[in-house]
């Protein structure tokens, strides 16, 4: 046939019986602790307007979003990329409460193309947000909800390394320079670009210009604040961003903590404290988070929002899995005695898999490492032995 | 503006928190159920090839596809409508095991349009399939699952209806009509169109005529079986079908069963006993399942199958939804006694919210009915009242 159905596309993948298993787990393990934390699970569809899933001028996540058209209005719609956008348009629309609002959810994203040459187009994407509050205390919630949960998986968090939107705002707005100049040095802060940010700058006056080339050197451990406060000019929005760098910093004793006052996240809807956690294995960010205060204003109602995602399927990749838990195998029931047996093991919270008629060679594939079997006119459990 | 962002397409839905944690309820219960039977969950993706998703003429599904471009190949991807072909696929190809395999999947599909009029179009399916084994021993095992797993939702089942895809196969193969008529005849079984029913088959020899326009009256209790035997011509795939119904029905011992005959698969890849489960409070089949032996030849491996699936949203309408965990609310935390209590409480399995400061006005939004207070000098829970 030269047809060969079983091909899926490219950075598109199966998870199958083992891996499924150890990301069911995971998934349950964080979500309870997302809940024992007082986050509410929200369901978004898979499917939305284009214009609800992108709200702002984010062209990244654009080009990223698959696009439909919906045989009932006409209208264009797309498969979502970022669950973040809908956990704020349910808090500013749909739920509409007025005090702190706390989500969390976990679902499939689909991408058109991979972030990364090893990445999946289909990340499970997990996440907790905060709403309805604008003090640090929020971003001291997140962090500490981010930590416990990759504690809970067992993962060794390498750096949390911090950054501050509001450095980066508050020096390109007082350049004046025009959106797409502000996209260009955006861009080149991202790459780390230098030379091209030299160029982009020269027209910038002093001390804004050495500020934003200071900006990539701003990296390391706990030092780069005092070194920002000296290298950066004393705009009311920086020394605040500091001041909450630092009381971020004292909150969470033990972590092992960076910064990086270059750092801007790519959908770049963040306004405040941002962060990336760094995990034993990976070279790339495992999760993402930080403020959003201007997201939730698309949907009608602006509201403060902090919060962080990650990729399920990249969690348990990098969490230990454990051993299955071994079945036992039990012949086709011909009696009412083998069927009270079953409940009775599976009550117990055993695996029983019956042995179909035909298939008793087949036993090995299924995980059973006991079977059930009449001794002397009594059902019992015994191991299973190759022969 | 007159673009209002929070809208969404119609028959798609957000799902929110009290429905989104009864949802998760289930779909643990479910899946630990399925687990406990020795199914093995595996997570296919939302996307493939279009023709891996669309193996066999199946045109409603193909209608029922969205279909989009992979900028990496330039072939036509398809968002899954349905996962049964999927694992049908893994069985066949990607595990490939000799012996008798089970699995069970939960994930969003979506649908261009409703199936109904208040249909969902991102239903959320969760299901389970029998792999490798031809006897009625799979079909009985599979039939069994979904009754204890209705079971276990609380869902009362109000009737189980069987079919056997075989009778159909049998006397429209022995019509000779070809292909398209099959089509035509087909449709107007499903639609039970009595009027269409005689035109299509006018130039159709007795007694295959008389057999096909009885298949509709063949509907009711277990004295359908005989009357079947009767009114059938006793072709050996029909004598066989009717016999597996039999025994089927033996099988079930107390559940409320019931016989339709002209019941087709709107999908049409079945090949032998296909069954409906009727619940209280839906007019409509909740969960639908049967053998589907021809469908992995279509990824290189004819494998017998048989399974049952249903839409996890329906399944949580159907369930009654038990009370919510109310929470403890605790002060933002100044001193390190007040996380070793919050630790403590979350250990017990208590959710604990965070007053933010600020907010304290809010707490009736939070589904917390105590909090932690400070009295005599020690941390007490106490209950929370409106005041």
């Amino acid at each position: 046939m030269g047809n060969r159905r079983w091909l899926l596309p490219e950075s598109i993948e199966d998870v199958l019986p083992r891996e499924a298993e150890h990301i069911e787990t995971l998934r349950r393990r964080l979500l309870d602790e997302f809940s024992s934390y007082g986050y509410d699970l929200v369901m978004p569809p898979m499917l939305e307007f284009v214009e609800s899933l992108l709200p702002g001028n984010r062209s990244d996540l654009d080009l990223r979003t698959f696009k439909l058209v919906d045989q009932l209005s006409g209208r264009s719609m797309g498969v979502r990329a970022d669950i973040t956008p809908q956990a704020a348009r349910i808090d500013a629309h749909m739920l509409n409460r007025f005090g702190v609002t706390r989500l969390c959810y976990c679902g499939s994203v689909l991408h058109t193309l991979p972030t990364s040459f090893d990445a999946t187009r289909e990340p499970v994407q997990i996440g907790a947000e905060l709403y309805g509050h604008s003090g640090l205390e929020a971003d001291i919630e997140i962090v500490g909800l981010l930590a416990s949960a990759l504690r809970l998986c067992d993962i060794q968090t390498v750096r949390l390394d911090f950054g501050h939107a509001a450095i980066f705002n508050a020096l390109i707005e007082s350049t004046g320079l025009v959106a797409e100049l502000t996209q260009e040095v955006f861009g080149a802060l991202q790459g780390k670009d230098i030379p091209a940010l030299r160029e982009l700058l020269a027209s910038v006056a002093e001390p804004l210009r050495s500020a934003l080339l200071a900006l990539p050197d701003l990296q390391g451990d706990q030092r780069v604040l005092a070194e920002a406060a000296q290298r950066l000019p004393a705009l009311p929005a920086i020394t605040s961003a500091l001041s909450d760098l630092q009381r971020m910093a004292h909150s969470l004793g033990d972590l092992p903590i960076g910064f990086d006052l270059a750092d801007l996240r790519s959908y770049n809807y963040h306004t405040g404290v941002v962060m990336a956690a760094y995990c034993a294995g990976s070279a790339s960010a495992l999760a993402l988070g930080g403020r959003y205060d201007g997201l939730g204003a698309a949907y009608g109602r602006g509201r403060p929002a902090a919060g962080f995602s990650m990729d399920l399927r990249e969690v348990a990749r990098l969490s230990p899995n454990g051993k299955r838990r071994a079945g036992v195998l039990v012949p086709w029931p011909e009696n009412d005695a083998v069927h009270a047996e079953v409940r009775r093991l599976r009550t117990q919270g055993e695996r029983v898999v019956f042995a179909l008629p035909g298939h008793e060679g087949s036993w090995q594939e299924s995980d059973c490492d006991r079977a059930l079997v009449l001794r002397a006119n009594e059902w019992i459990v015994e191991p299973l032995k190759d022969n």
